[in-house]
Order: structure tokens, then sequence, then C-alpha cells
């Protein structure tokens, strides 16, 4: 495991201007549920789902790239107001356009991801971050490895990581409990 | 963790008379499962809908508070009896609507709520509880926390803190038992 | 725990001619999954599904009652071939009826539950087991406690326990290897 | 448990042309999800599609017999372009159909199966697996035991072990890293 010292993912994390997702393994524990009737279901965790809005509240964008298509994504996006969900297995060519488009640096892009399909990915933007239960590629080139496996909370954890690093976790904290 | 002693909690508990629950990290693990004809779906826990039918047998009312819209815990509520079912993410001022109409007191009240949105009303409450696995604010302001996680027994673990304080629960098993 | 010794659970097992099931907590992990289109699933576990088989193969009977209605375990009753399937929370009084039909006696029954409802027809049976996430109660009364939780293969290893103590299973082994 | 030394099933490894799975406790952790709608569910593990996906890009052959029906399963080998598909409780018949068509020898065969129906198929192949929650018998008879149980990871630990042996993961992790 090559990830970094505690400092240096805080220095990192200060940096971060948008967070990018996989999908299975990272929003999901990577389980597929196909039913008879050929409908899949994939399980998404809701406090995943605050750690995405935490991001968008804080003026961070939050991305998605899936390398197949997932209809099921398609509605979790929309729910968590998401504009950024790419299907695609060029995972590496979308990125590169995305910054195109915005104009950050690698330098201000976390990724998470947890496999082989991944690892181009995790080692072009500044923040790579994997699941706990990654394969052991993914883990390699990752600055930071989450507590939690995929499913359990990685996004969580990963908002609040940067938020708190950028010191607007209070913010969002104050913000969330007059809404409440 | 600032959960108060056990003495403390049963003290609290002798003066329930409602009990109101979150959806999501409560009744469920947080999970929710998305399928792709947009149907979702949520785990709820058999051994907690005895838990919920015990209090109502004891004269304790239940209510559900779900910040989103659920038609699966809709279903849910009408398999366990529950008429107070609340779809809305202000749940302070459901709450205080809720007093105000039964005439009940904040010490009369136990909230259990697992997250950020839920720390308001667990400051609330006589006997606020989050469980094993709610996020760190949740748990600061909790005077019980729950031995299991979320969709684990947190609700049936609660019946039976309340009832066995309230020396209602032997009255339950009794009848329980005459209806088998 | 009043769980028996080793050698008085086989002596009670080798009189077993019926084995009765409950299905939450039993059969399943006591999770019910509840779409928002109204459908309920439950989850069963293959393993199970021979422990069914295997002791309808060697003549002994299993029968399942629900304190509901599942209209799933029907689904499961019907791939197992099981024809006593039924669905009353009058647990005990179905059981008489049941010895009354079958001629069966208290000694030749096996009963598995895991809670409170569950707690009168342990009580009456030869051979009462609970799993071993079954509630307090279940347990007290239950003669065996099985090594793995409802859902995890709690009816397999009640069909291996009886099955062995009969001195059947080696020939249920036979039979399904010549069948492979 | 008689699993052989690690350099015995790299050996065994090394001759393997074709995998053959079994479904439910290998590609599955043995659950079945049943909708009160009749329709079963099955969870498959993203990264066990790697796993037959990479066997497939290096020329070995994946197949894939379950004994009853799945329609789930004809939609996940669809997805993962497994044409070798058989839905036979016969599983020892077919794989000798299967030596026959492709002239393929035992030596050449992997198996992996976790219960009892599948320790004739077992005894036969060169290399034969069980995952790590299978069934004692299932167990006695294979050479290699995975560290993970069915569902969690079986088939992708398989596809790894097999393509190390034989010196072909690395080409495998370079074609991938190249596609993203």
């Amino acid at each position: 495991m090559s990830a970094a010292s505690s400092k240096q993912v805080v220095e990192k994390a200060k940096k971060i201007k948008m967070v990018i997702l996989d999908m299975d393994g990272v929003m999901t524990d990577g389980n597929i549920s196909v039913g008879d009737d050929g409908i899949k279901h994939r399980v998404f965790y809701q406090k995943d789902g605050f750690g995405m809005v935490a991001l968008q509240m804080s003026g961070i964008e939050v991305a998605v790239i899936v390398a197949g298509h997932s209809a099921a994504m398609e509605q979790r996006a929309k729910d968590l107001k998401i504009k950024r969900l790419y299907q695609t297995p060029k995972k590496l060519d979308k990125y590169r356009e995305i910054l195109e488009e915005t104009g950050l640096t690698d330098e201000e892009a976390c990724y998470v991801g947890d496999d082989l399909l991944d690892v181009p990915l995790l080692k072009k933007v500044g923040l790579p971050v994997a699941p706990a239960d990654a394969s052991p590629e993914a883990k390699e080139v990752a600055t930071y490895i989450t507590e939690v496996g995929g499913g359990k909370g990685v996004v969580r954890e990963v908002a609040e990581l940067i938020l708190k690093a950028q010191g607007k976790w209070g913010a969002v904290v104050d913000k969330v409990l007059s809404m409440a």
C-alpha cells in the first residue's frame, strides 16, 4: 500500500474542486442483483447521498463515470442533482474532456475507483482514492484508502475528508441543522 | 460519546409516551436498492416490526418522520398500523405540531435518528437515541446508543428498553403467548 | 441458555418424523425488502433448500407455519415440493390439527422458531430449535440452538442433525451423488 | 480439508483450458430473493464479472452449469459473453459431453462447486475448487479452497490464480489499462 501520510492527504484534499466517482464497488459494494425479469438492481447508501449533497453545497462538483450503462444510476444521479453522469468505459478520455471543458487541472480532481479499469485515471488525478476492499492494483496507486468498503460510506468519508481539509464541513453542518 | 448511564436512561425511558422514528439508517441499514426500472426497495427487519406492535399494544404511540418520500415506508406503516407517518425534511416543525396536537411534552417523547438532519430533533426530546452505526454528530447528542446498527433491531431494542423500564414488557409477552 | 447436551439432542432427534419451520428469522434472516411498488421480497438460502429436500427424501415430512401471508413463501414451498404450508398466527392450534390428522406425537415433532410468537409451540414439541440470533425468549425454551443465524443455513443444520442422528444422512449423500 | 499445497495448485492451474462454474454458492452467496410477484433475484459480484472476462481474453473458456433454471443467469451470461450456459442437474453427463465436443481432457478442466451435487464433478476435473463457505463434502474433494466465500469474489480469485500460474495475468492487466 502506497497510501500517503495523513498530512500529505490533507494537503492534496485542500486543492480539490471536483470529485469523480466510479459506481460499482465505490457507490455500491460491487453487487448487482439480477431478476428473472432481466431487471438489475444496485444498492446505494443513504449516508453517501448526503456526502454528495454536502460537496455540491460547498461548491465542489460531483461527477460519476460508469463503464457500462445503468438506469438505476441515472435515477440515483437525478435524485442527488448530479448533472455530470457519463456512461463509458473510456474513463480517461472522458476525464480529459471534463478538464478541458471546466478548465480544472489534475491537482484539482479527486477520483475514487476500485478496480483495474480505474488505475489509469487514479494515476492522473491529484487525489486518487480507493475503497478498503478495492483490488490490489487500485490500492497500489491510491493516495488515500478509505476505512470502509464500497457501498458502506466511501463517498461520505471522502466528502468529509475534503470538506474538513478545506475548512468547509462546519458550514455544511450548520446549514443542515438550520434546515431540519 | 455522551451516552448517559444505564440508570439515567431507565429514568428517562419511564416517562416516554411516544416513540418517533427516522427511516433510513434506523428502520433500515441505510441502504436503498434502486432497480433499472426506477423502483426503489428498502429492507425492514421483522423483529423491529414486533417492537412497534408491542409499543402500540402498551399504549405508547409510534410515529415515523421521513425526510423524503417512500411508498415502501407507506406500505410498511400500513402493515404495522402506524397512523402517524410524516414525509417532510422539516422534522423539527413536524415534531412541534405533534406535541401541540397531542399535548405531550418533550420529556414524554423518544426520537431515534442516525444522521446530521436528525440532530436538532435529538436535542429536543426527552430520550434521544442513535443506532450503533449512526454518524458521530448524532451519537454525540444521543442519551442512548443501541447495541445494534440500523436495520438490525434498533427499534426492537428501543421498544424493549422503554417497555421494561415502564414494567410493561411482561404483559406484552403474556399477551403474545396467549395469541400464538 | 437451557440448550441440552449434545447427547440429549441426538436422542431427541432420533424420534423426529416431522420438521415444522417458521419463515422470517428461520428460513430468512428476518429482513423483508419492500419496494415502492408494494411488492415484498424475502431472501432464502439455497443450501437450506437442499436440507428440506433431504428430509423429504428420507421420509421426514416438512411443514411451514407462517404468521402472516407471503406469496414468496408459497412460491418457495412449491419449488421445494412442500405441501404443508399454513399461513396463520394461530400456530399452536394449527400444530394440534396436524398432530390429529397425522397421528404423530409431540415427541415426533421438531419446531424451529425465532421469536416470542414461537415460544408456545417450542414448548410443546420434542425437539425445539432456535437460530443463533433468535430472541432470548425463544432461545430459553430451545433444546438446540443452531450455530448459524436465520437464513444462513439453519434448516440445513437441523436437517443434517436429524438425518445423522437417525443414520440416514449417508444414504441421502449416496442418492444425490448418483443423481449428479 | 484435503487442499493441496500451494505448489501443487499452481502446477494443476498451469494446465487449465476451461473453467466450469456452478451458480448458487459460487457466483452468488447462495441466497435467492423471491418476490411476492414470483420473480426471483440473484446477486452477482462485479469483480467476478471481470474475472470471467479476463479468462476469456486469455483464451480460457468459461462454462456455467446450473442445476435448475435461472433467467437471471441467462442475462448475466449474455452480459459477460459466456456462450456455454447449461441448465441441468445432470452435471457429470453435461461435463462429459463438453469434453467430447472440445477434445479437452480432465486435466485441462477446472470446476468450482460448493455443495453435495457438485462432488462427482469435483472428483473428475484436474483442478477442483470450493469456496470458503462450501459444504464439508465439497471442500473435502477440492484441491483449492478460495479465501473468500461464494459471491464475494470466488471467480475472480480462481481467474487470477490460473492466469498468474500461466503467466498471463500481466498481459490482461496491460490490455485493460490500455482500454480505460
